[in-house]
């Protein structure tokens, strides 16, 4: 049984925030163009290009800013390039294979079990909330890079603005994708444009070198190894995150649903492609330098356009709001992957129910609090964030791939002509199965290569936590899973119809005083036509004789029974009289009935002793006890301040 | 109805901290001795010297240092002294006329009525507070005297020691006097030896002035007005906080009562005055300094023994000790002041209950949180507390000596060897009536000007807070009264014998699945022998099929409805339902009954709905509506990891 977790404590002002309940069949079914989609899904991947060049360059300033340690920066670069070609093939095989939704942990569950699913689902979980963090941070980065006056707020900006996707995601947003398509586009303009004015401005000799950064100063300067290289590299490598959003959202797209997403993956991946690319090398230009209080888009926007321009505005206006849009994407996938991983039995039940405005509430409510202690933690970095970031992506690409490879084993089995009907996807033979085979293995091998150069070149800086975390998780999640089937398994009737046959009852009131409520307990026990009895713990020995005799005036038919309570305890005594009770009749059912005075508000509710709340947690270890609450409303009369007669 | 707070969430914590639980009976009834009683009640009286000679030459050196502004504080101090006097005539008759124990509350109550009682709660409970802080405050500036090393830490070490108290309290502290006897002994012995000693030295010429003393700067001097000499009189005036303690502890003397007691009070002022006028005169002698870290005590026990001596850091022990015990009895004072107007209906009905241990733990625990907020407020410092203190007392004191002049007129009125039987005392003719009353009188009139003099002189550095707060106070204190008030006379049968005549019960039965448990609701329902319907509420469409195919395969009896859950939720379809069955049968019951599955621990529980809670919150506010929860035990198997066939 469920309720929904929202609207009962504070429901005005939960409409205010999160707005009117909406009906389960209004759950959207549009289906969505390749340019709309494309605006959709590609949010998260192209934003990464506004942070992933900055950072190839803060690991290498380690070693020095020179131009020739800078300019490593370029095949860095390349070797990304080149990681996005390989990542993009593979996927795109998955788009085809898996139709209804190709993410990392169907794809592992469906080929290679349990465990490898779980671990793709905590990798997945645990980077979403850091896409959050991470584009959240350096949104508010473009921002203070165009306003330094706003540098000291910038922790107290980006919880700010979580807290606002995390209202506006409960309230639930409509995927239209026109709204959404809006920022993508209106970045890829702006970058494009300004990378080809850029260019143009470096082929024709006019392009300035960027001025008046506040370089980040190291000490003392790290030689530069293959390990500090290496270590860039991983820092780039975050341009590849989002990549895999369009395999989770095959089933958004209009028919023919594969061949569309597949076109417009290619579309992202090469765009994505061309502007980090862009990106890298006009920064290499402008001799962009890695600074604490200045991102690299604001440095190639101020030198292409000059300070003063609204030009250079408009870049950081629309790479902040892209960075809003990707991490508004996780707030789509996070939820929908722990209700998924819910749904399996993995993670809390509550997670798959959805809320009054149609979206899973808690998976999104968990995500923004997480992403905001991240935040705060980190002082809202993106540098200091960058470690943890990405190895759970490119540990989810490793286990895709590896599960696409066996996938394609299975493939290779089938007879020509013949299909099999999979968990997820229909197999159907097909004679190209080695080369896609081949494909995944290599895409599977360098994601893996590069999950190894992660752990090993970030581990101190902050991967250690991640490494630490994922398994931790995959630990959790089996210990729920194997909680509810040890629950499943003790409920379990296994088609057995099982004995109901009727039992004796005895009824006993709880008597705390006798007055209106009271009488009410009395009429229910006799209404139910079992053997009744009333008792009075007596915690406070001088009122016993009080009650005992207006029960006599007030009552005046069935036993009252006095329960000493040495220790002043509700529960004890009643539990002693259970036993005692059962001992008669061992196989009757002990029902116990108490009334609950309602009040009007919260306030007055505390000034009353909520014993049945109480008193049914103590009371919730005894087998064939029932316990029934009465809720008694006190209806108020207008004179006030009378003393009462009772 | 009730149940003890304490030992339910942790109870294996709380068992190792506060013990265990005590019978009622085991209260203990021991009388003690005028030399016990002095020690027990006397440590928040005496204690006050520790601080009040150094409160009022703080005050004097806004207007400098120089030896004419100081030696101010003698006269000071003998106005102070008078005050004692007066204030201890006017008690030791309170003594007389309240043998069972007559604090201002019981007085005012008796005497002046139900506002004015609630003006000294409010009054006293304040100041038991300010009483715990303060000399907490000051206990820890007696050791950061001695050892400046630990001054830094003086929030932390204060609020360790209110946290030491509180749990101390809570396992109940036994007065058993002799061990409370020692450190007030120790103090007594110290401080009149170090007296003495310096009086000695002092007559010989040979007593040095106080040196190396960091003393207060104030940036610019006040000029040394009639206002600053009140203000100092006000903080020095502190020293007659405790003096009414003996009047609320009447029954704990020997008898005859009254007399010891009323000896013991002119006792313990006797040495009160003889402490605090000796330690003005030999704080003057020694010209000592305020400052901000080095107690006056210390001062004047560093220069009698040097600072190398045993004895110095012996004078510091026992007045950190007493100091403690002074906040002692502040645990004692608050609960028993909170339990008596809370069973006058004016504070929340709990704090009237004793917990495990026989103490009333919920104001002990509210007493220990409000005074380490104060102390982590104004940093555990003295002087930023005095401002607030004492008010209250003075303003019990007035209100306490009004009562008696209202009482004594009482007296007045009955004719010779006439009783009268009073609430809380027996009224006797008294020849001397017309004296006594004079005697109050000038109690109340010389306390009531001390308030006012409070008021005026401490507004601006705190005393507003006070002004504020007490009348605030006894506004929701009525509330609460008016409440009570209001419920018991919606609950009164006034003496009618209710009409408890039998009718229809219909039962519902919540089904979420089907499963062991559902059948364990099915069994209850037939039992009871009512016409039963079981509902499923359909929050996920999807699930409404298998339930209906388990529920005929494994119930196969009685009737399975499905409410359609648009938003949802489970509770309102239910309630439309309810709706429904009460036109049918608008005099009978509703009697829901539904499961409560039970973990064995909290994370666990957190794993299912525990939808039955929210429920029944969500359904209290029906008329005529029974819930019942069947709490259902999982029985655990041990082969583990099994798929469960349900």
């Amino acid at each position: 049984m469920d309720t929904k977790p929202k609207g009962i404590h504070l429901p005005s002002l939960s409409r205010l925030l999160i707005g009117r309940p909406l009906k389960t069949e209004d759950l959207p079914h549009q289906a969505i163009s390749k340019t709309v989609g494309l605006a959709v899904f590609s949010s998260d991947a192209l934003s990464s290009t506004a942070y992933a060049t900055e950072e190839v360059l803060i690991v290498l300033s380690m070693a020095g800013t020179s131009a020739a340690v800078m300019g490593l920066s370029l095949p860095i670069a390349l070797a990304i390039g080149l990681l996005i070609v390989i990542v993009t093939v593979s996927y795109r095989q998955t788009i085809y294979a898996y139709p209804n939704g190709g993410g990392a942990y169907i794809v592992a569950r469906d080929n290679l079990g349990e465990v490898p699913a779980q671990v793709a689902g905590a990798a997945l979980l645990t980077d979403y909330i850091l896409t959050v963090a991470v584009s959240i941070s350096s949104g508010v980065a473009q921002i203070t890079s165009g306003f330094p006056a706003l540098l000291p707020y910038r922790v107290h900006l980006a919880v700010g603005v979580i807290a606002f996707i995390t209202i506006v995601n409960l309230r639930g947003v409509r995927e239209s994708g026109r709204i959404f398509a809006v920022p993508t586009y209106f970045f890829l303009i702006m970058m494009f444009f300004t990378i080809g004015v850029g260019l143009i401005q470096w082929l024709t000799g006019t392009l300035p070198t960027v001025e008046g950064v506040q370089v980040i100063q190291h000490e003392t300067l790290a030689p530069l190894t293959l390990f500090l290289i290496l270590r860039a590299f991983s820092s780039g490598s975050t341009a590849l995150t989002g990549i895999e959003a369009i395999s989770n959202g095959i089933t958004a797209f209009k028919i023919p649903r594969s061949y569309n997403a597949a076109r417009t993956l290619i579309a992202m991946s090469s765009i994505l492609l061309a502007l980090f690319m862009g990106i890298s090398v006009l920064a290499n230009r402008i001799h962009a330098l890695p600074s604490h209080t200045e991102t690299i888009i604001s440095q190639i926007g101020r030198t292409v356009y000059g300070e003063a321009s609204p030009l250079y505005l408009l870049v950081l206006a629309s790479t902040a709001l892209i960075l809003l849009m990707a991490a508004n994407t996780s707030y789509a996938d996070f939820p929908r992957l722990a209700a998924l991983a819910a749904g399996d039995g993995f993670l809390p039940r509550q997670l798959t129910y959805r809320g009054s405005r149609l979206v899973f509430s808690w998976g999104i409510v968990i995500l923004g609090l997480l992403a905001s202690i991240l935040v705060i933690l980190m002082h809202a970095s993106t540098t200091a964030l960058i470690p943890l970031y990405a190895i759970g992506v490119f540990l989810s690409f490793t286990l895709s791939q590896t599960g696409m490879a066996v996938h394609m084993r299975r493939i290779g089995r089938l007879k020509p002509g013949e299909t099999m009907k999979g968990l997820e996807a229909v197999l159907e033979h097909d004679p190209h199965w080695r080369r896609k085979m081949t494909i995944s293995i290599i895409g599977a091998a360098v994601t893996f290569m590069v999950v190894i150069v992660f752990a090993i070149t970030k581990f101190a800086s902050g991967a250690w936590f991640v490494l630490l975390l994922i398994p931790t998780l995959v630990f959790i999640f089996f210990r729920i899973h194997y909680h509810y089937k040890d629950v499943a398994h003790a409920l379990s009737l296994s088609g057995r119809r099982p004995d109901t046959t009727t039992r004796p009852v005895q009824t006993i009131i709880l008597v705390d005083d006798v007055h209106a409520e009271t009488a009410q307990l009395v009429n229910f026990a006799k209404s139910l036509g079992h053997p009744w009895k009333a008792i009075h713990v007596s915690i406070k020995p001088e009122k016993a004789d009080t009650v005992q005799a207006k029960w006599d005036e007030r009552i005046g038919e069935g036993e009252l029974l006095m329960l000493p309570s040495p220790f002043r305890t509700l529960a004890d005594p009643i539990k002693e009289y259970i036993e005692e009770l059962r001992q008669t009749e061992p196989e009757g059912f002990v029902h116990i009935v108490m009334g609950h005075l309602v009040m009007d508000s919260f306030w007055e509710q505390a000034l009353h002793q909520n014993s049945a709340l109480i008193f049914n947690l103590a009371i919730s270890h005894m087998e064939n006890v029932a316990v029934t609450v009465i809720p008694f409303q006190i209806v108020r009369h207008n004179h006030h301040h009378e003393v009462a007669s009772d």
